[in-house]
C-alpha cells in the first residue's frame, strides 16, 4: 500500500457531503485497502462554517470560497456538491480539471449542459471527472454503462431515475390519493422540496438521461434534444385505468437510438406489470439497459439521500485513488458522435389515451370516425365511471402505429364540441 | 486513438468463444471507440481445428496446445473459455501471467481453487486478470462489487447465481411438476446439462459465491468454506406449501460477516414474494448487495449463454485495451483478510420445516413437545395434505432462532416412530 493518501477538497455540505465525510470516516479501513492508499478529506468549504451538521469538521482546512479549494497544495482531487448547472459549481469544475487535478460531482444539472466541455478539459489535462453520483444516486450505472457494457451496441437505455417522481405515483397508485395531495405529502415527509419544479416536471429526470444516453451510444450529450413532460397531469383516473389495463404508470426516461436520429424522452408511460421496472415502488431508482449481446440488465437501488450518494462519490474517489479512470464518458469527448435528435412525433409506439367526453348519443362514432381517418388502430377500450362533471371518460390503448397520427387525431378530437377537457395521452412501454 | 490493437488470443471455441468472435466483429467500431483502440482476436486455440462453429477462423493463428497462446508475440492478453479448475486452462493462467500477459476468464471453478494465487502473480507481473464473465454472466456485478461498491462495509452479497437451478424451480413452480421431470426438459431444451451435478449440487453457484464474497468483505476466497445443498431434494410439495405462506424458493448463494465468522452458504431459500428475488425467474440471475451506505442494490440480468457471457469477457477486455485495471479482487491478494468460515449451525434466522408424520393422535403433541424442550419457537403452521402413503405434511416455520436448535429438533423428531420420512428443512431469506 502507498503511504501517500488521496487528499481530498469537498464542496458542498449539506446531506450528502455530511455523508461522505461520516463514510470515510467509519469505512477507512476497507476503503484504503481497495484504494491501496488512504483517501482523507482535508479541507472543505460550505456556506456556513458555524451550522451544526452532527460532523467534526475541526480537522479539515476551510475556504469560504469553494473555487478556492483547486489551488490548495493539499488538495489532489475535489468533491462538488454544491449543484446547479453553472456558478460556483462550474467555476470550481473549470478551476480543478485546468490545475489537472481530479474532480468528483454529484452534478447532473451541470454536467447535462456543460459535460462535454468539461469532459474535454479533463482530458487535456489527463485529470479524471467522475459522476457516478449524478445519476441514480447509489446505484453504480455510469460505471455500468461504462465500463459493463462497453462491448455491447446498446439498443436502449431507459429507467425510473427520479425518486420524488416515483415516490408520489406509488402513493397515488396505493392510496387512491390525487397529485396534489400526495406531493404536499411528500415534501411534508421531504421526498419533494418546497419548489418540486425540477423533479415533478421531469427536467432532473431529463438531466440524468441525458447523461445516461452518451454512454449507451457514444453520443455527445444533448439535454436539450430530451424531449420532457412531467407528472403533474397524471390523475388518479389515469393510475385506475392503467391498473385494470394491466398496467402501472411511471416516469420513465428512456432514450433509443433510430434511423431517425436519438430519441430522448422523458414522460410518464404505462409499465406493463410484469415488467421489473413496474416492481420499482416509492423512491428507489432503476435503470435497464438493452444490449445487442448482453440482453436486459436491470440495475436497482436507492437513487438519492445521505448514504447511498456519498456511496457513489467514495467509489469514484476510490477510481481516482486507484489510478483507474480514462474518458469521462467512455471515449474522448471528440469521438462521440454527433447524432441529431430524432423529432418526438416521429415515434412509432403504443399509446394510452383517456378523453373526457360529454354523455349524449353519437359521441362514440365521432371519436371513433377520427381515429380511423388517421388509421389509429384502437387495441382495447373501456368506457367506465365518469368526471365530477357528470361527462363520461373514454380510454383506449392503440396497437403500434406513429405518434403523430395519434397527435393528429387528439388535436382532432379536441375540437369537438362533446369533448369536455384536454386529451390525455401517455406512451405505453415497449421494451 | 492508439493505432496499436490490443491483441487476443482465445483459447476455447465453444458457443462463448464464438459469441466473443462475433461480438468483437460486428461491435468492432464501437468497441474501438470506447478501448480507443482496436481490439483484435489474432490467434485461436481449440480441441477441433476443422468443426464448424458458423465463424470464420481462416484470419486466426491456430495452437493445438491452447497453452502455447501465452508465448506467441502477437498476442498481448489471452482469454480463456475452456473451463475446468485445473488442467490446461490453469497452466494457460499461470502460463500467460507469468508472461506479464492480461488474462481474462469465464472460469469460476479455476478461481474459486486458484484464484489468490493467480492474483498474487498478476500482481507480481503487473497484468491484468479479469473475470467478469465468470459470476452472474452478463451482468456486471464483478465490476459492481469491486468499483461501485467500493466505499461501503458490505454487509450481505447474495442471489441467484445459478440459471439452471432457477430454470428448474421457476418450472416446478409454473407447472406443478416435480424435480425429476423439469430436470429432463431442462435437458431435451440445453437450460441443463447431461451431468447435471455442478448445477444442481449448487457446485457452480458456491464457486460464484466464494469469488463474490472475497470482492464483498476484501477476504480470501475460501471455497471450502462455504456450506452447499442444491436442489435435488426440494419437493413439489414444499413449492406448494410456501406459495401458502406467501413464499417462492429459489437457490440462493449468500454471504455475511459476522462475530462468528464469514457465512458463505449456497441452498434452497424461502424468498418473501415482496422481495426483488421472487421476481427473478427462469434462467436469469440477480445479485443482491446491501453496504452499510449505498443499502440494497439488485443486478439483474441473463447469468449465461452465448451473448451475455461474451459481452463480459468483451468489457474485460475493454477495461485492458484502456488500461483500466488494477488488483484483480479489488486490493492486493496479500491484503486480504483471512477470516475465518462461520459454523453454519450457529447461524441465526428462520427456517422453513416439512415434516411427514402418520395421521394418527398425538402426533401433534410430540412434536410441539420437543420443539418447545428446544426453544424452537412457531411462527406459523399449516396441516393441510397428506403424501401418497396416507402420512400427513406438518408444515412449519418459525421465528428467529438458533439453527442448531432447529437441527437439534429435527433429529429428534426424526427419530419418533410417528415420523414417516425424513424431514425437511429449507431458510428463509432473513435479508
Amino acid at each position: 500500500m502507498s503511504d501517500k493518501p488521496l487528499r481530498v477538497g469537498l464542496a458542498g455540505l449539506g446531506t450528502v457531503g455530511a455523508g461522505l465525510v461520516k463514510l470515510l470516516a467509519e469505512n477507512a479501513e476497507l476503503v484504503s485497502r481497495r484504494a491501496n492508499r488512504p483517501v482523507v478529506i482535508t479541507a472543505v468549504s460550505a456556506r456556513d462554517r458555524t451550522r451544526d451538521r452532527g460532523i467534526d469538521l475541526s480537522g479539515f482546512g476551510w475556504e469560504d470560497n469553494a473555487v478556492d479549494l483547486a489551488a490548495r497544495d493539499d488538495v489532489d482531487t475535489v468533491v462538488e456538491l454544491i449543484g446547479g448547472a453553472d456558478g460556483p459549481a462550474l467555476a470550481l469544475a473549470k478551476a480543478t480539471l485546468s490545475a489537472g487535478k481530479g474532480f468528483v460531482t454529484a452534478n447532473k444539472a451541470m454536467l447535462a449542459h456543460h459535460g462535454m466541455e468539461l469532459a474535454a478539459l479533463a482530458e487535456a489535462r489527463n485529470a479524471p471527472l467522475k459522476f457516478e453520483a449524478a445519476v441514480a444516486g447509489g446505484i453504480p450505472v455510469i460505471k455500468g454503462m461504462r465500463d459493463g457494457l462497453s462491448g455491447n451496441r446498446v439498443q436502449a437505455v431507459y429507467g425510473i431515475l427520479n425518486g420524488t417522481c416515483n415516490f408520489i405515483l406509488s402513493a397515488m397508485e396505493r392510496e387512491g390519493k390525487p397529485f396534489d395531495e400526495v406531493l404536499k405529502e411528500a415534501q411534508a415527509l421531504g421526498y419533494a422540496e418546497a419548489d418540486p419544479t425540477f423533479d415533478i416536471d421531469g427536467i432532473d429526470a431529463a438531466h440524468k438521461l441525458s447523461i445516461l444516453s452518451s454512454l449507451a451510444f457514444g453520443t455527445k450529450i444533448n439535454f436539450a434534444g430530451v424531449s420532457t413532460c412531467g407528472i403533474r397531469n397524471v390523475a388518479s383516473a389515469d393510475i385506475d385505468y392503467a391498473r385494470v389495463l394491466g398496467y402501472r404508470i411511471r416516469l420513465i426516461g428512456m432514450a433509443h437510438q433510430e434511423d431517425g436520429g436519438l430519441f430522448q424522452r422523458v414522460h410518464p408511460c404505462l409499465v406493463p406489470v410484469s415488467h421489473p421496472l413496474a416492481n420499482v415502488t416509492d423512491s428507489l431508482n432503476a435503470v435497464v439497459a438493452e444490449g445487442n449481446y448482453v440482453g436486459r440488465l436491470l440495475f436497482q437501488g436507492r437513487g438519492a439521500g445521505e448514504g447511498p450518494t456519498a456511496s457513489a462519490v467514495a467509489a469514484d474517489l476510490v477510481d481516482v485513488a486507484r489510478g483507474e479512470f480514462g474518458p469521462a464518458f467512455s471515449m474522448p469527448a471528440a469521438r462521440l458522435a454527433d447524432v441529431p435528435a430524432a423529432d418526438p412525433a416521429s415515434h412509432v409506439g403504443r399509446y394510452y389515451i383517456r378523453l373526457t367526453v360529454a354523455d349524449r348519443p353519437g359521441v362514440l362514432a365521432e371519436l371513433t370516425a377520427i381515429l380511423r381517418d388517421l388509421s389509429v388502430s384502437v387495441e382495447s377500450l373501456i368506457q367506465r365511471g365518469s368526471a365530477p362533471d357528470g361527462s363520461v371518460y373514454f380510454v383506449l390503448t392503440t396497437h403500434e402505429g406513429p405518434q403523430q397520427a395519434v397527435t393528429e387525431a387528439l388535436a382532432r378530437i379536441a375540437a369537438l364540441d362533446s369533448v369536455t377537457s384536454a386529451p390525455v395521452m401517455m406512451h405505453i412501454l415497449d421494451f
